[in-house]
């Protein structure tokens, strides 16, 4: 109700600053002697799922003030933490495809194509003898609606028709809600990637249901919506009208006569707009990295 | 004061719906049976120059719905009007040097660097006796402070004093307050780049005091600053509570109680933020294409 | 024999200067008053396809000395002629995809991914209602298979299963035998694409049988093959000994002796490497956007 | 005189195979348990200058097969000895100006402009106090002649007046004579760039005299030009016809002779052209990234 996001972290906020949901499990941990915590929150039924409003699965979030920040040892500790993190969702699968989603002309949507540029992909190596024994990796980057006029749900369905992968890998840019949480959080969900995400409209689910296979989704908030920017104006200006006057009329809206006025704020142009760092080409190739490390590394290093 | 702008057209709307303001003198046209709008903003003496925020010059906007929306013939007629005012300002200069500023690396921001990419460059084909008899183009993109750590002013003063161009024409994005205006509208301005604008900070003024030599500025707004979005968003909301409700306590705050609002509004995250479209990638090339091919139209084909 | 080249007229050169090859047809047009030259070569037969070395069909050329050097007037009449010759192909198929192949990474190789940047897409807006009664576009551009794992092939024959065009459009950067076609010579092919071609491999053929619907390729020549230098070489030093020393022994050699000589002088490192003008960012630029220009225009303006 | 080459190691193979040059001292050594070789080559006096071909100077040569090949572990042995080189050569200064030579949108000659990418420049950061007691870095991409109009050289003099650095780092892309040296070899030399190098024509040397500081260089060789290819090939010719025929015309040929056969076989159309491997893109990432992190190391590591 507070703005759109995609993040389980934020929508877990939204209803409960406890961890008193039912059907929700959250277990909160920090790694080691880094400064990266995670954040595990397990939807283990409908009731939960209609609570938080995210589909039965398991959410992990790793923040690190570090991924953001120039620093020049964030990369390792995060590409590790992220590493065994994947590499509980892969299991013994020994065939995987990963896909970059999101539009690679538009700085922070670019984030998913950047992933699969650094890949290490053995498909062909596989099938040419030239490597044995090895994780079978494919890749993509299906590129975006109005690039291509597909829905990105329907190429990789295509795709995982032609290839047949035991697991597929999607990685999107994704809207937060805080601008604090930009560029130094990573999301993982085993429930695939709702529709209606990030910066551009990649539509349609991509989940087991509708791509065949299992789908794990690495998602990074690089963008916030408008609505939401207007939506916290509006929360501050009911703080500083508090404050500032004698008068807080507009304490005693209602919920719904204040959802009404944001709702009149946005003008249609405005909703197809996104706000993002000025330094989001650093961040971007920089999360990208770490992220195709960590695969890299979950597939090929044990 | 309704929020930054880098369009000498929203700063005169904000002081006065008509055109008397002394020392500032507005004209408009159409063009032909083309959709192009041009507004001429002159300034002629330093009261005019208070009274609008802009220094003493001349400042043509460019309107065109045709440059936002895709259509095949939008370009042919832009280049055209675009060419016949540049080659006004060339006049009879026969060294040009022409710089993109701006992040390539940023969607937004790459405007300048782009429209370097399509120039016919002819510097070094006369030093070489390749071609004769042509008028002299150089061309850099500068980069921006945080990849280069030098202000772009710096650069170009530097390069200047070395190549003595008779005329420095750079391109920049710039910031505008209404999002109607985005991607549709080219201002040209002999007064230079006014620093701190667009989506970046290339910091200090562009000017003739400045590099040395004349000054002229060609920017396209491609993004909104957080901040005016806000005061764009209190705007409706003020408006909305006069409608919605009996009470109309916000309407009697005065000019100066809601710019305190508006600031307290915008955190210092956001104030490193900015608003773009989701379709900037397109938006970006087109547009830089048509102002790259204009310039060599000016130069080259008369 | 001569050295390898995806370019039907060099493969005619080989074999005859003249045009009396039995079930080969050679059709030579100028273009009115431009520079445009169009050899049309039609194989008829299996005859043909035994003797020429290419599948039956006809493989039109494109050739303009303005396609290679810089010329302001150069993109029209080609981006015409061409849009022409695909009209003719596309007859009154209503539903069409293109495919961009090539590593958009490298630049002579890139010729096709560009092309898709510039299409006008629309299959996704007529799926939704926002335009009506148009030809439906749409467009992908696969990656090699270094990147992705998968055949180009294999990806495309997916993709039409899926969205079920009537005519695939491949665009693929290609190898010449003549460094003096580069980057002038537009070859189209309704044969489809030939495995082994150009920059990258993208292995097995992109045709009707493969992929399951008629294949219109667009191919320009933007490399050399380093055996076909090595070859040319030879050439070149068979005649200067002729001329230079009264010993002419190389003359006389078999072609298959100088062929073993051909093998030995390509170590297996060269094999993997290819040769291309230093200018050729400029042209890859410039040739994809002609045919994306005259795909869009063959699409729709008639 | 067996091709054109930027590497003092293979002209130094050219002279003498032993180490028995007057005014040239070689080194070699091997980096403890890493695949590194390092070659020192000094050139002591104008005698040594004149043998060499070389102006006088030191000339190290890091080569390692990891460089080439895909391998999680190459990274950081290599990075860790370039830093250590560069550091060396760093000594106390404070200031360094770091220039990234070469045309962005040619793959082969992007690794001057990716290495810029990837640095931590420090010039403004300084300048405005946000960090203190730090190298100063300023970093620049100037572009090539054909985008700019302007050498290279000529920019970067102009910025060093401006800037004024106490050294100035200049990374470029090379040309090599063995296909077997491409992208597995890091040179540096603290006599600048020679004029003419790699894949484009940067032009004027960038040395101390021209631009009025110190200048190191690294380089690395991407491409082969044309002419060595056909040299080459005509070695193995003549070794093929001495092994195949019994009449070995062709070895009684002079060197000069065989220069002269050399020199006709390279049409003017083949001396703008490079030859370069098909895997380029990936090994250019690769480096620069290799090369920007020794930079970032040894200027800030400390």
């Amino acid at each position: 109700m507070r703005g759109r996001t995609d993040l389980a972290v934020e929508m877990r906020e939204d209803i409960s600053k406890d961890n008193q949901m039912r059907g929700v499990h959250v277990l909160t941990k920090n790694h080691g002697d880094t400064d990266i915590k995670e954040i595990r929150i397990v939807v283990e039924n409908e009731e939960g799922a209609m609570c938080l409003g995210k589909p039965i699965g398991t959410y992990i979030t790793l923040e690190s003030e570090g991924l953001r920040t120039y620093d020049d040892g964030y990369h390792k500790p995060m590409m590790e933490v992220l590493s065994k993190q994947l590499q509980q969702f892969i299991g013994n699968k020994k065939k995987i495809m990963v896909a970059g989603l999101g539009n690679r002309e538009v700085t922070p949507d670019a984030l998913g194509p950047y992933v699969i540029d650094n890949l290490y992909v053995t498909r062909h190596l596989l099938k040419e003898g030239i490597i044995k024994e090895s994780i079978e990796i494919s890749a993509i980057a299906p590129g975006v609606m109005a690039q291509t006029g597909m829905e990105a749900c329907a190429i990789l369905k295509a795709l995982v028709k032609e290839v047949k992968p035991e697991l597929l890998i999607v990685i999107d840019a994704l809207a937060a809600r805080e601008s604090d949480r930009l560029n130094k959080t990573i999301q993982l969900a085993d429930t695939g990637i709702i529709p209606g995400s990030g910066v551009g409209n990649h539509r349609n689910a991509i989940n087991k249901e509708s791509v065949g296979v299992p789908v794990l989704a690495i998602g990074v908030p690089t963008v916030i919506a408008v609505p939401t920017i207007v939506n916290d104006a509006m929360d501050v200006m009911v703080h500083a009208l508090g404050k500032q006057t004698t008068k807080n009329v507009l304490k005693k809206f209602t919920d719904e006569e204040r959802y009404q006025l944001a709702c009149e704020m946005v003008t249609p142009y405005l909703e197809n707009m996104f706000v993002t760092p000025k330094d989001i080409d650093e961040a971007v190739k920089r999360i990208s990295y770490t992220i195709s490390e960590a695969i890299n590394h979950a597939a090929f290093a044990s």
